[in-house]
């Protein structure tokens, strides 16, 4: 950041000599093949800049005035629009309209986008747009930079990116404890599910029975984009503490008759600038078929997945319905009696600091009042909760997506202060029939049904039927 | 090609029938991201339908349909078009305009891309649409199809290749003796400059003062798709067979004070689909980096190049020429009555089957009549001849894209049956001034100005001079 | 070999001094742990000294000076071997006699051991010494040096070389065509066998249905030791031209229900200073194993080899039975006079340029006539034969050590000019039935009888009962 | 170790048993080449039962029956002995002499030499016999199993892997970060020198200004046999923690011109079984050659090494000396009267206490009044103290049979609390000049005269005054 200008003036001056500079202006369509390589230095010019600006909200600034200053010409958009539009009336031989469709094509391609083009041929170009993706992200996320053309320019981005991180071009890399210290640190840090603690959790997370698969750029081997950590059980498992947390050392060798079952319990995307580049349904599919191959005899397939969200849904809830008094719908009248007596208060006032701290759990009492309930209201939360008419929770949305099934909510399956607290200690299971998923997966996305087993269905149909007296 | 039908009618119907079902439908914009992916089953079927198709007027055919059937929805285009009009004229907030954009850019994606973008998906996808593309080149060079939605999906096509083959994603690679096998005979038979005879031909083209490298794709390393050939000198060479043909052998080590000078002497694209895809220049300027890094010294990088088309191009001119009688311009009149003497007839004529069956090499005598004309005319052919403006030639167009000076004409350098029929036994340099190459090539494509040596230009002027008389 | 001296007397006072300087005297037992390492300088003398006699004799003579000058010091072995007994007559603690028994040891040492000793520390020191060795056994061959000392000297590097490539440290190494071409190189001019004539007849047999694997010792991968090939069948090979000449190409993949068979066809010695350490048995034993891996059905295990020096033998038996006259026990009276019809003359006489040169075989009916006499004598040659009571022909050696049985003799197995000069166009099969080897090799080398098939044992009843009459 | 004989006498009995069926007996001489190999399962039987026995007490007595009972055959070695007594009292022709001898040598071999020689070939079997006698040495440690036999087995053992474990034969590899996980892990465990906390200690350890070797034997990469840690420093270091602890980060990127130095600060044997198999000199001359490789400006070698056994062997002398009373020699009058004031005591008696907990370093007085006598007695105690002649210190006759320099005895070097109470916090350099190692190795090791510097000398001088006086 030493070339950094001092006043903020002189910033945005500096940025906007930058663009002018770095972003090539459109040569006319006839010249578009005929145009020299951009100099490279330019580019380099754009990513040395970049990299100079520290702090997020420059970085923002930058990239919200290339989105608006750098986009499509609209005037030339029309004026190919129109021309088009008179060929429609006037017809003439197809190589005509073709052609001025092309001219309009070519109209539409916002200038950024040679920009990123270039950068993504220079060395460590590709891996420059996805970091720029990510502070792109972060800084909408943050409200740092707003508006359609920035929109616009995330969506121009992901799809090229969608383009270069093609499945085609993907390695699935296992990693064991005789891969690189390098790469094991990275699939450490990068475990956002479940957090790894000492080194010897993560030999235990690449030993027997348990598998990790993680995707590579052909490009650049050995670098994680996105990591599946699996157990291999005889279960279903209903808890990530024996998954987990278990006794050392497990026996050496695994003993392949007692494995039926994979269970996905940890899936983390390492870079976020690839957000919405469908990598995690591939990366399952993939590992699907890996593992079959390894044990032909696997009957099930099953995530124990974390229910984020769920508790903070769950406090909202309370407390508006806690203002509302009256029956809320939420407890039966039993339910509301029994933990008022364990608290000492009205049960939707008083449960709400104990859910948000975790500590009903350590009341034996308590929690077997809270079961019924919370197990309901989880279901509900989860198949009849709703945005834009798909799943709210997102991680129920990414495995419907890919066809599975909600198939089993579990009490007590996360105990650990970061599962009590954003999920009441529940996870779930969504599993996947694999003859079933393509089906699933169609009716999800296009008529929004959410297959879900008998267990789940009737919890919400004891919601239903609650709520509604 | 077991379910290939009996008659022709009833391979067209297939064909329909197969493209209705394997080219997915556009999904509404709203829907564009909520479509499931597309069942591999349809991709799967029309690679395994094209693969069965032997003869290449079939694949033609299908070819044919696919682009004029499944292109753009023109009336689609209009509508949106009229959209964008519409909001020119009554402008609204800026979301509006580019969200009308880019239902525009939708409607204007030809329907067979997503075709395309599915089968790249697949295992081995990239590599059928490379061999797709190659056979729409033939059968367009074949006649085979026409028109100009076969044009416009060979564009389509080409710009998805390069979007893959994009620099970032080729590794260099160097060829010894210690490579595998499959990749020397791959090599060895994909030479199409100067053919390899032997397996210790191709020992000695890997050998001391020799380099062979190519770019592969990362997805596939170890296979070839375009290969530089070069020699390590203490001079530009003047002739191949000082490069080709030696004494066996070469000490073994290389004595790297003798080293000064890189030829590349041989540039050969193994997979005749990715032409276009800019390749070549980009393997020239990674190899000069590495001939760098491994010999700081190196002084002078050059290119010995063929003339193809040079032998053609000249008889055509002497036909023309002779049928015109009276001076031609082509020969001065001493050169004339010189030739007529030794061949026993009118030059213009009686060079003709001479020069093409290269015979005129054999006689000392004649060969130093024809070496002040052949180069003087072999120069203006190289710098003088265009098409659009550029030269005519197109390996000459190739390194003068590249910012290459047109160096020296070199007299009796390839004598082989093949360089005499094809330039008369002539070849060129190239050369690379490393510096300047960025300016030369934006002369060259924007300009359309040749830089070249004071001996071509010499040359040229000659030319000029006898031809104006 | 610049510093090679110009006059022999010269020559030999180099190598004396050479020698005194390089091979190191015997420390003291007593110091023989403290003693610093050699530097490496004088070991570095000898190896450059040795490499720059450029002749054969040179190196027989250097070789038979360091042999006979620099052995063990026989009166030192006399004085500990006297001590030795005369602890066995007055007895003291054991530790007295183990430690004068271990200073016979050392006594026995011979001073050129260390020379070899220090030699193998230095890079490529063994490989120097595999040379050293192949050169000894060369003159020894040549008869450029011979005697007690010399046999003393080949045992010791012999045993040296043994621990060096003990199993243990040796890789197992498949070739294919995705080798390096400087390892199929090397297979291609060790091929002894059956001589290698292009590169398309490597591309076969490593190609499918065909196996090729060498030994490399674990400091040179890559680097053959011994080469095994391997011909994957449905039956035990009659005729190697079925193996090694076919019409191209055969299909690209295996249908592995077709393989029930695997024939041993070639194995080649590729460094000659390694003979005696026991590489090939070791191969054959480890390549059973790999391909019982990769087919477990195989069953059948068989060689088709060569019987190097029959026609030799043959010729040597016609030439004497010749000379005697009368009934010669080889032929039967109607043979003989079948032959005589044919060839004009006496069968005994007329044969031997027939056989000597091949040329038999180009009438069908003299083949047809020698089928059964050549069939007999080859299974007398091959069973009844001995050398120091064991099978005199060298390959048959081989695989009845190894506890192969001498399964069937092949008529116009290998009708190449080299089958037929050597070994009258017969074949033989040595087969591997794997739960009896361990039996028949005890068998073969402790009572030096060889285990034969009926076929085999019926020949040599029919040679028996015909000599005896 | 489930077929284990429950009761003493009866698995006394089974290792009889198992010996008696697992060694092979010798083969007569004549026969010793023809017998067949070993059936595998002998061997494969003495390894399981060794393996199952878990007890080091088992296996002590198990070895020790191996080495009592299957040694030479004494009365073979007297009767061989006779014969080449008598030959040199009736000389015959060299041959009779020379085979008289071989027959004597093979005599001389153990009997179980052959079952070592045969488990070497088997898959891990060099592994198994290099952790059989760590058990050996152990066993001797413990004085398990005591005597000659034993002793002369250990050095039949000693040789053979010495052989094995030649320098041509082990692969020098570097570790990084990128190395994998299980190597990092082997490494850390085997840090004996400077024990490896976490594995934030270990990324240090790998990074930059810091390089880390082992050496493989070539047929089992990547298992670290002897590993030696080296710090690149501007300075010969005189304290460790300026290598170990430090804040972190260091800069990435190592800037190469403030490299002038290579310290090697530990060096560990990661198998015991390797003991007295020259590694560690060799480890050291090949790193010395890979560092000059990659810093030719490297102008500076030495070790940085601890001193263990120096607290010890004080405090075994202020015992002796208090005894004594009167002067000691150990400090000087006013030295006396210091530390008693200081500790309230009679020194020699007072310190006893202080030195062997290291508590004095916690009083920067008494540490400064304790640095003179200290330094002294410590520079003595390596350069002065002997064993048979050598050094007693086992490190410095390590470094001093290398041919290193006694450089320098560094104060407060190691104020760990190991390094306090091994050697009082002091530590030393032992300096390679390397032109003149060779000459050091042999002066040290033949004349048993140590080389030493200034410094060292002059703290020698003072003890030897002062102990005089």
């Amino acid at each position: 950041s030493s070339g950094r200008p001092a006043a903020a003036g002189a910033l945005e001056r500096a940025m906007d000599e930058l663009l002018h500079r770095a972003v090539p202006a459109m040569p006319a369509y006839e010249l578009r093949e005929k145009t020299p390589a951009r100099a490279e230095n330019q580019c380099a010019d754009f990513v040395s800049f970049y990299g100079g600006l520290a702090e997020t909200a420059e970085r923002a600034e930058l990239l919200g005035r290339l989105a608006r200053g750098f986009g499509v010409d609209h005037s030339q958009v029309a004026e190919q629009s129109a021309g088009v539009l008179q060929l429609r009336q006037q017809p003439r031989e197809p190589a005509v309209l073709l052609q001025a469709e092309d001219r309009l094509r070519y109209a539409l391609v916002p200038r950024y986008r040679s920009l990123f083009h270039h950068i993504s041929k220079m060395e460590g170009g590709v891996r420059f747009l996805v970091r720029l993706r990510a502070d792109l992200l972060e800084a909408q996320a943050l409200k740092l930079v707003e508006g359609p053309h920035v929109r616009e320019m995330n969506g121009v981005l992901k799809n090229m990116l969608s383009e270069w991180f093609s499945s085609g071009f993907l390695n699935l890399e296992r990693v064991t404890w005789h891969s690189p210290c390098e790469v094991l640190q990275r699939i450490s840090e990068a475990e956002a599910v479940h957090p790894v603690k000492t080194w010897m959790d993560m030999k235990w997370r690449v030993g027997p029975y348990r598998r990790c698969y993680f995707f590579s750029h052909c490009s650049t081997p050995g670098e994680p984009l996105i990591i599946l950590h699996v157990a291999l059980t005889n279960e279903i498992s209903s808890s990530i503490q024996t998954i987990i947390v278990k006794e050392y050392p497990l026996s050496e060798t695994e003993e392949r008759n007692k494995i039926t079952t994979a269970i996905f319990y940890s899936l983390s995307l390492t870079q976020q600038g690839l957000q919405g580049v469908e990598l995690g349904a591939f990366l399952i599919k993939r590992v699907v078929k890996e593992l079959q191959k390894e044990f032909p005899q696997l009957g099930a397939f099953s995530s124990l997945s974390p229910i984020p969200g769920f508790t903070k849904w769950l406090l909202g809830l309370l407390k508006a319905k806690a203002k509302e008094h009256g029956r809320s719908g939420l407890l039966t009248d039993c339910e509301s009696q029994e933990i008022a007596e364990l608290t000492g208060g009205p049960a939707l006032e008083t449960l709400q600091p104990l859910l948000s701290s975790g500590e009903w759990a350590q009341s034996e009492r308590l929690a077997r009042a809270l079961q019924a309930p919370l197990m309901r209201l989880c279901a509900w939360y989860l198949h009849g909760e709703k945005h834009r008419g798909y799943a709210l929770n997102p991680v129920a949305h990414f495995h419907l997506q890919n066809g599975a099934v909600l198939w089993r909510i579990n009490w007590l399956a996360d105990v650990s202060l970061k599962g009590l607290t954003s999920a009441c200690g529940l996870m779930v299971n969504y599993r996947y029939f694999l003859e079933d998923t393509a089906a699933n997966s169609t009716a999800y996305l296009g008529c929004k049904s959410i297959k879900a087993s008998e267990q789940v269905l009737s919890l919400v149909a004891q919601f239903q039927k609650n709520s509604k007296l």
